[in-house]
């Protein structure tokens, strides 16, 4: 199977080029699906999966070691929930071709050997990008922005360094890197589609 | 004009992607012509321009700042070198679109939004070319490549900081960054020749 895994900076894109790409390659797409099929098969509440899988909630775990483990019951729901996780990534991986946004797939899913993309923009952009599509009730001033986008990247990153050992963002994690800085989205998915699929057929290990 | 900069770590096949590029758009393709040129115009040997052009000479500079200069000729041909080079560089990139390997072009060359490419890939694919692209006299071993190659991407990193204080590899200095491990070159450079198309159809400044 021939498995996209797109990483991304907050409010850079990757998401609308994840979807595209797997609408022009026929490939599946996996973003916010994984939280809804993962919920589904624990007969959990799909907010409550997204939040126990949400890096900020992973990152107090260590803090809990030690201590009386007050919750532990809940702190086992977190695991189960990661480890459902791995498992439902593996078997998407090897259900169909597929596009994955995000969800640390790239490194979950390297004995797949997919292709890694890593998509980046100037925090300018970024921001613009994030004033655009924001839902109205979500009206934050310019700062208050990048504030959220460094922290939401930040919890990324330091996710990576703690449970995965890899550095996320660092360019030899991937196999191409694009800033979509002052770019137009539309116009460059078939290309990185057609650079994809050059890369399948050229460099996938058998 | 259309301006590529192409910025490569040693052994990654940058040089290689240049000169397909160039040849596929049908662009002017600088290289060692740089050096040429300005040794004509110089009325100095091409070795010594290279030499001069050199990242490890320059680095030396600031050793001699508060010396006796006693070899403050050679040193006055240096900056007239490096003057030489960026009056050069601007020319060529009025002139006509073209490809530019190294030579900090994309720092030099900012004002007239050069589409910047980043070459990389890992250190044992990087020893593999290197090897294979090897004259016979220079048989080095594999330790020994390793070595070279470090030494000469970290004299780039060094220049780059101390005379144009930016961070060289930093892939928020590119606009596309392709990391060529296990990838066939020849393959890859009409897509990268498409993908810079659509960049400047679509992202640069007027």
């Amino acid at each position: 199977m021939n498995i996209i895994t797109i990483s991304r900076e907050f409010g850079s894109g990757g998401r609308e080029i994840g979807r595209r790409l797997a609408d022009i390659l026929g490939y599946t797409y996996y973003d916010r699906e994984i939280e809804i099929s993962i919920a589904e098969r624990m007969n959990m509440d799909v907010d409550y999966v997204a939040h126990a899988m949400d890096q900020e909630m992973l990152m107090n775990i260590p803090l809990h070691f030690g201590r009386t483990f007050g919750d532990s019951y809940a702190m086992k729901q977190q695991v189960d929930i990661l480890v459902e996780k791995q498992r439902f990534l593996k078997e998407i991986a090897s259900a169909s071709h597929c596009v994955i946004v995000g969800r640390a797939a790239d490194v979950i899913l390297s004995e797949f050997h997919p292709f890694k993309m890593f998509i980046y923009a100037d925090m300018e952009h970024k921001i613009k990008r994030c004033q655009k599509y924001a839902k109205e009730e979500e009206n934050l001033s310019p700062r208050e922005m990048k504030k959220m986008i460094r922290k939401v990247d930040s919890r990324r990153f330091q996710y990576h360094r703690m449970f995965l050992n890899t550095d996320w963002g660092d360019k030899n994690q991937y196999h191409l890197c694009v800033n979509t800085t002052g770019v137009n989205i539309k116009s460059i998915v078939p290309i990185l589609a057609d650079y994809s699929s050059a890369w399948f057929r050229n460099s996938k290990p058998e």
